[in-house]
């Protein structure tokens, strides 16, 4: 039986070799995966360009969202969060159940994030300890401007925590210049593992200052790094198939020519894609200057006869999986072009999509 | 190549049809997959003999226990920790770091909880409005009187919180007569999955209240609740492999004839172990009388020539994986007697530990 193909942003469709590595059981205290796992972190570092730690976080990305939020800001510190979409939104509501002082800065969700008024911000409502951002919204699929906004963030001083969970390891970012501190991603988007863990990059300089701030046990990112530098091991038990799975995908991106052979591969999807939407009569939410090649929404077809979960279904059982919309205020369906994916595949999707709209009577308006 | 058989109490040597359900990659919020997690939710609910919630939990079993801990005792909640092992102890430690006003009461490690000196603190310093204790503490392998200390619980008014991460599935209880409001496991323990998530097992009566007490987003067992019922979807991305081989090693209980069967497996296994173990001149830690099927401690032969590194190493190249121990005061490893192993395997094992005992110089104390 063949899978459906994910054009989704995670869970992803993988490559064989990747869903092959987890036939084995290994021990989590034993040698030969304490080294697999020492390997993944030094990796990591390497594609932050060096100079970070590298922490692995159990659960789902947000886990290890909530894993920094909750870890690196202390008792006192105050957090800004600029927000165009959900998931700024839920970091947001993750500093509001921690009971972290914190302000969120609303943006329109088709736009990137403006640094002016971000820097109005600062200075209006400052001093912020901590400012967040997400650097590829999953919600709409734009890019926000990390570069200035960390420029920004680093003149006011404060620490500049990075979601980049749908971007790393598929758009190129220089952490460096972009003066981030700790850049939040997880192990099923860009480098096509398996979910079943998240990750941290933290710059040493602020990160040392952590110990004991954590408001979990479990959460604890400083805890948790001490575990894995210390002995190697996690503190609490590690996905292991997951693991060996991540360590066989980080082997695939360095085939593919690092995250700048993947970022060709996804721009070269994301294009077919709006290609042959557009021909379909679909145009994409986000403006293209803003659009990222991760995930693209589109809005709902302006037609009587469109419904969405018939559209979804059909699809699926034409072996293809789309994403339904998480706008707030518009009815839109996302097309993730990332994972195991190639053009050809994005182009049997949009011919898909082009049988489906017909069965269903929808015509593209002119 | 073959694997290295895992005496550990997890990540566990599973079945190859469990490894084997993970080479498929299922959308986690596409209907098949959806309907993969109702019916595991539903087999967890009838494996506690009915009458509860089953809610899954992303990440390591210790955040199933947080998200318990965090999620269902108020803000003016008070907690009862009995400690004889090291995961009792942690249970006392995120209550702790949670600002849960909370008690532990120590017991010694080779002892089972005394349902007395718990009364004695019920009556002394409560009311609480939760107990919490081990079931199995897999410090040692002891097992504590569930039963009676529910009573005692139940007697008192509180909720009942059993953390049975290493026994549910592997030892029958009856989770009605031992008046257990929330009891938490793991996907790799007695149930033969593989990491990657817990779950837990909860008393509508007592759940139903606890809206709105989590002091952390992702680990809300209330929201993550909710969730699963409104559409069958994981409110943040789930470990989709991960579930998908629980879901094959719940058929593979049920084909071994439930946990009655399982137990069964697990007590050959153990009282093999036992046997041969004595035979070397290694007595297990605990008396038999409070000693699980599970996970066995034994004490560091008395010998100067033991080295516990060069031990498990050289048992570790016989492809014959144990476990350190996590005594407080003692030198001990364990070894576990679960997963997907027979006797057979148990004895290879022991072959190995006089094998490597006699290259090591170590005779056996008379």
């Amino acid at each position: 039986m063949s899978d459906k193909l994910l054009f989704t942003p995670g869970p992803l469709t993988t490559s064989p070799a990747v869903k092959q590595a987890m036939q084995r059981d290994l021990g989590s205290r034993d040698s030969e995966f304490i080294t697999i796992v020492r390997g993944i972190r030094r990796k990591l570092v390497d594609l932050a360009g060096g100079g970070f730690e590298a922490v692995l976080v159990q659960g789902a990305g947000t886990f290890a969202v909530e894993s920094v939020l909750g870890s690196v800001i202390p008792p006192n510190g105050r957090l800004l969060v600029a927000v165009n979409g959900a998931y700024g939104r839920r970091m947001r509501d993750i500093a509001a159940r921690l009971g972290i002082e914190s302000i969120g800065l609303e943006f329109d969700e088709r736009k990137p994030i403006e640094p002016s008024a971000l820097a109005g911000a600062l200075n209006r409502s400052g001093p912020f300890s901590h400012v967040a951002i997400v650097h590829c919204e999953t919600t709409t699929g734009l890019l926000n401007p990390v570069d200035s906004i960390g420029k920004l963030v680093s003149a006011a001083g404060a620490a500049f925590i990075v979601d980049a969970m749908s971007s790393f390891g598929g758009i190129p970012i220089d952490l460096h210049t972009a003066h981030v501190d700790y850049l939040v991603s997880s192990a099923n988007k860009c480098i096509q593992g398996v979910p079943g863990f998240g990750f941290v990059l933290a710059r040493p300089e602020r990160f040392s200052q952590t110990e004991g701030w954590a408001r979990s046990l479990s959460l604890d990112l400083f805890a948790q790094w001490r575990g894995l530098e210390q002995d190697g091991q996690f503190r609490f038990t590690p996905p292991t198939h997951v693991l060996l799975a991540f360590a066989r995908a980080l082997e695939e991106l360095d085939a593919e020519g690092g995250i700048a052979g993947r970022y060709a591969r996804y721009r070269d999807n994301h294009r077919a894609l709006i290609q042959d939407m557009q021909a379909l009569g679909i145009p994409p939410y986000i403006a293209p200057e803003h659009q990222s090649p991760i995930i693209t929404a589109f809005k709902f077809p302006d037609h009587p006869r469109f419904d969405f979960a018939r559209f979804y279904s059909m699809l699926s059982d034409r072996g293809l999986v789309i994403y339904p919309g998480k706008l707030s205020r518009e009815n839109c369906f996302r097309i993730g072009t990332i994972g195991h994916l190639t053009q050809r595949d994005i182009r049997r999707l949009c011919r898909g999509v082009a049988e489906v709209l017909e069965i269903l009577g929808v015509k593209s308006p002119e």
